[in-house]
């Protein structure tokens, strides 16, 4: 068994998987992001410095045998830091960089909560301006576009964290209480009136009025965020909405966080902009905004959707007798280095009905079988979706010449009756 | 700093890993291979039960905070025999399956020796016959070519450890001598002659005999393994080696080692058969191979060669003129979902010529400018590598128009006059 919060991946869990991190470095490369990574271990006081001790609480963290106090990453943006600062010199900014890593919490143990989960991280620095807001919040949409989520699946909430800030200015609320206030709204949506009203004191009306009339109040950033996503097309998928101010102590400017229309689901993505934390974490002084996307939740929403995932294709060779499994497999060798799919055989002695089975089994799309025909040089050619069969030259088995256009519809050409799986007259040695 | 003995990887470095992975996944989906994975992180006695308890001092492990012991997996395979163990009635055999993960070793730190590496992994579970060991050694030949790798850069030394089983039963050497036995012909090449005679004993002369000629010594699983590489045209990769024997105690059959040709590094790569390892290991009883790659070593060897795995293509979009900066963003949104290629811009105003020098600092393949013309529905397309310049209709900016064959070659076409790196004129309002 494996820990409890871990997840093992089976072929199909791990092809699953693998999918959503090839439409995630798919999205981030058309983007112009480039990736990077970084230890899954590293000392433990990276990650206190910049969450505070509370987080130990939270991670798995221990003394490696050279005494140095460890831990596993909880989350990726610490390990950017701290590249960014060793090399920001030798790059152009702005930076704009994305990494995958498996990330690790040692949660009190919850019903299907994890303790590992993988996260695609998406992060510009080195920029000021609004622009780069837009940028990284399209992103984080055609992210989840990309894997056939529309407008009616999933909304993107944008906030102004640097709005709450002037707000609190203004009103001069007390240094002391500005955390449980951003807390106070932050939990708004989960509790009840009363008990927001009563922790927001006098301020709590002219808060519930903000919060309920987001479009007309006034943010130029969220204003001008909102233009440049209207000019890309993507307005359908954003809705300004000031209850979002994302727990996390060290957010500046434009918040986000995506959540499925349903409601169903925790929040698919966060992010934001953290102009303040490279330069906190002893680093160097570079605006900066990122988002994170976990796999589970995400994993959740797009199961049972299309299976795109599955493996399909692919050539199954069906050796009819074992007399030929020298030809075939200097066939096999052939075949692996002209296409760009799994190429299959049985590696023992087997009816050639049950080979084809087999290949029908995995969902191949074809199969090519090899009998006495391969002495002078042909093998018949099975299009299992079609279920005809044609010959062909051996050396004339490449993807351009089995896969033309309208080749296999021809109903006329010679059908496959030899070696169907039903009737098998067994030519095989087996 | 990352821990000592640990790699971060900036974008080149990142594109360069990804590179080698994805040289990897290609050659084994091109056999048949489907991939999987587990934690890094396991029980304890996951990796005591296979290797002994001397293992933990080469282990980071620790207890975690429910009081488990656990640590990071030195090795891939105690992890596969769980999955198989766990849920082997589910597939059908034999099972070729890899993985790729990142194993940890705390080794005691020398000169450019690493505690973390990554790993391929290819495994063949359910087959006993030698079939699986040709196909196995073929794939692991055709890895190594994928790089480029040729006959004169690498060779797998193949070995037969049940050949020395099946000496040592006919030699009668007792079970106790049987391990140091075996460990003095592994050393047999790095140690004098005299310090190996000394430890093999009177069997000394008999075994050097062996050693020395190699492909005139009797064994019928290496003459079956060499004739079905021949067969796929791969016998110049391999040579017959009995001094190849494989430190761990649990192969049981064919043992392989890959080397490079200048005897420059470490082993390349390395595995056998293992058939009784999944039952010793209190799981089911299945006959078992596999094989690891290490991504150092490999790395080491192709370092220097084609730099494939740099960056390159992909179209910056140039903004003439800020003014047309909402016309060049819906441009680049519907060019990022027409073209699987980076698509970038300047995120504040910039002057042209400081734009273009950017795309050729990429080595972008185009850049696109976006100007007055944008406002009756056309662009300039720059061809970066011929310098030409040609006007698009906005929709015609499709990598099938673009791309055209010899479509820039024509030298007769509009040159780039008005953008050019070296003299700018500037229309630009930064």
């Amino acid at each position: 068994m494996a820990l409890p919060g871990f997840r093992d991946f089976y072929p199909d869990d791990c092809a699953f998987r693998n999918a959503i991190f090839a439409k995630w470095r798919d999205v981030a490369y058309r983007y112009g992001f480039v990736e990077y990574d970084g230890p899954p271990l590293e000392p433990l006081d990276l990650f206190t410095k910049k969450s505070g001790d509370e987080i130990v609480t939270q991670l798995y963290h221990f003394k490696d045998k050279g005494d140095r106090d460890v831990a596993l990453r909880p989350e990726m943006t610490p390990t950017l830091a701290r590249l960014v600062t060793a090399r920001h010199k030798d790059f152009k900014k702005p930076l704009k960089w994305f990494s995958i890593p498996q990330v690790f919490r040692y949660e009190r143990q919850q019903k299907g909560r994890l303790r590992e989960h993988y996260q695609l991280n998406c992060d510009i620095i080195g920029e000021a301006g609004l622009e780069a807001d837009i940028e990284l919040i399209a992103l984080v949409i055609d992210v989840l576009r990309a894997f056939g989520l529309t407008e009616k699946d999933f909304v993107v909430r944008l906030s102004d964290r640097q709005f709450w800030t002037d707000f609190m200015n203004a009103k001069a609320v007390p240094e002391d209480q500005r955390y449980a206030f951003i807390q106070a709204i932050d939990k708004s949506e989960r509790e009840s009136r009363e008990k927001t009203a009563e922790k927001l004191g006098p301020l709590a009306d002219e808060v519930f009025t903000i919060l309920a009339h987001a479009q007309s109040t006034k943010s130029v950033r969220l204003d001008t965020v909102e233009a440049g996503l209207r000019h890309r097309g993507l307005q359908d998928y954003v809705k300004r909405d000031y209850t979002v101010v994302r727990g996390l102590a060290y957010y500046t400017g434009v918040v986000f966080e995506a959540f499925d229309r349903s409601g169903e689901f925790r929040a698919i993505a966060g992010g934001g902009r953290y102009d303040t934390l490279l330069k906190n974490l002893g680093g160097v002084d570079l605006p900066a905004l990122g988002f994170g996307i976990g796999d589970v939740v995400l994993g959740e929403i797009i199961k049972g959707k299309l299976p795109w995932w599955e493996p399909h294709g692919g050539i199954h060779v069906l050796i009819a007798d074992e007399i030929y499994r020298t030809q075939a497999m200097a066939l096999i060798q052939k075949l692996r280095e002209t296409w760009h799919e799994p190429i299959d055989y049985s590696f023992t002695a087997m009816k050639v009905g049950k080979q084809l089975q087999l290949a029908e089994e995995r969902a191949n799309a074809y199969a090519v079988i090899v009998d006495q025909q391969i002495t002078t040089g042909f093998v018949a050619v099975k299009n299992l979706t079609t279920r005809n069969q044609r010959i062909f030259k051996v050396e004339d088995v490449t993807p351009e010449k089995v896969n033309r256009p309208n080749f296999w519809d021809n109903a006329s050409i010679e059908r496959d009756r030899e070696y169907s799986t039903g009737a098998d007259p067994s030519t095989s040695s087996g």
